[in-house]
């Protein structure tokens, strides 16, 4: 049983934050609100757990939307690379609400048993090809929200995941040229009501995955060339402290280009468009006894290089 | 077998299409392009089967898209009445290009096994809760464009359904309260892969509902009060002439309002949102034996006061 503000570490935590923070040349995208400026705005995260430059300050012609920003491609990336190189006001963390780095794309897609620890931890053989579900928009929150424990739920649980923004429209991608389509990474958490998932609604994983505040994503969108290796980053997730999930995305059965290529044959991607990649083992349905989340509880995902985001149970 | 150009009627067409056509006072919203126009933009249909008035030429205040038009509520919507009250140009229906009424909601909702009719022709119990999954809104095409038969899927299939469009946000909505969030109505075609949704994807319906182009929806979004009961129409399907299917939204197990109550306990709805409410019997994986579509087959799916859509297949 996971007993909240107890910090017996199940593995040691991944040295993912720099303390203190350091600068970086990474480019970290986010959306944000600050109380001086009206509505959401686009940024620049300064580094993993850094403070925010403001890019629509920078150059007001650039949109106010990542999903906007990505549909111009290289025209606004290139003005936040200089944004990147300028000596610009960084807003202290305290002093913006970070929402998602994507909101309102497209399409959410999500993929079911792809890590070959977690299958080995269910004793099930490694999926032949990608097992694909959805979640809607409207479950997306950011990465510091709350996540609220609907009353239609007894058994809701948590999964860190990798996620995989595109930033190039597409159809029929060849794994070859998949990477060429994605702008970057996330970090997500595919909270999940098991009871929705495996006993109602005709055995549909739907709804079981796409209640409000389902989803937080964040902190950043960090573009694809700040990550070193998206399939070698440690993925860890803890609850109240305890880490509950440790492996690393090289457990991934399908990679991002496999499941980009796998998803295209039947749907366009669009700039905006979000892949949540799978979890690795450790989820609380599987613990003996189970073990759901509560009120109160506290859930933080982190991936190495990505950062880290901190949801509260209410 | 259904043979291209065979017009053995199963049952009498509805003559829900008035010709020549006579002007109406309902309220039949459309997106269209034409020629002279840069982009898309709202219009009135002058009634089921009639030419376009062009809502942005006479308010150049209002949106271009339906779903921004929908978030704007009353004050729109009483631009649209003035519109309709007044002698305004129309474009005959030649000269426009029908865009799906709604396109990039933030969900599409189906619901499956939701036709009393239906439920006896497969001899399984009618649901005892509504069954819900998706399409992604990358899916949605207009109501005379084409559908494209996938070469991943070889039992591609129909389903006439008639679809809601919801025009108010809410979340936790009552039964009593649900026409309050409800925009109109239209015609829905969920093309369905049989094959992916019953032996591939670990079950999940997903993939074998959301192929691009397999959401043809329109020509109008008929507003609620322009539609006397929209639990008692007569819907139909016709593949090459030929009626596959032909009920009466009387038959729907869980109506409009139960619909919305049931999964705004999961989602909030927002302005735009269409619900697919499921299908009456006659699919053909069902026929002995099953028929699928093929190249070349031209679907019309009608229903009474709202309108037909032809989209043929290719």
């Amino acid at each position: 049983m996971l007993v909240s503000g107890r910090s017996r570490l199940l593995t040691a935590l991944p040295q993912t934050q720099k303390w203190p923070f350091q600068p970086s040349r990474d480019m970290r995208l986010v959306q944000f609100q600050a109380p001086h400026l009206v509505g959401p705005h686009l940024g620049l995260e300064t580094g993993n757990g850094g403070g925010v430059i403001n890019l629509n300050a920078f150059d007001p012609t650039l949109p106010k939307t990542m999903t906007q920003f990505l549909e111009q491609g290289e025209a606004t990336l290139s003005v936040a690379r200089r944004a990147l190189a300028a000596q610009l006001p960084v807003l202290p963390r305290s002093e913006v609400t970070f929402l998602a780095p994507v909101t309102r794309p497209d399409k959410v897609v999500c993929v079911g048993m792809n890590y070959v620890d977690h299958c080995k931890e269910l004793n099930m053989p490694v999926p032949k090809e990608p097992i694909i579900f959805s979640k809607f928009a409207s479950s997306i929150v950011g990465a510091y929200d709350e996540v609220v424990l609907p009353p239609e739920s007894q058994e809701v649980d948590w999964e860190v995941e990798l996620a995989v923004v595109i930033g190039k429209k597409g159809k029929h991608i060849k794994a070859t040229d998949a990477m060429a389509h994605v702008a970057g990474f996330t970090v997500a958490h595919d909270v999940s009501a098991r009871d929705w998932l495996t006993r109602r609604n005709g055995k549909q994983w739907l709804l079981g995955k796409t209640f409000d505040t389902f989803c937080p994503l964040g902190p950043a969108l960090v573009t694809k060339d700040s990550v070193a290796d998206p399939h070698n980053l440690k993925i860890c997730c803890r609850v109240n402290g305890e880490v509950v999930q440790s492996s690393n995305t090289n457990q991934m059965v399908f990679k991002t280009e496999e499941l980009i290529a796998w998803v295209s044959q039947f749907v366009t991607f669009y700039p905006g468009d979000v892949i949540l990649t799978g979890t690795p083992p450790g989820v609380g349905v599987f613990r003996k006894p189970p073990v759901f989340l509560k009120k109160g509880d506290e859930v933080q995902c982190e991936i190495e290089e990505l950062g880290v985001i901190i949801n509260k149970v209410v």
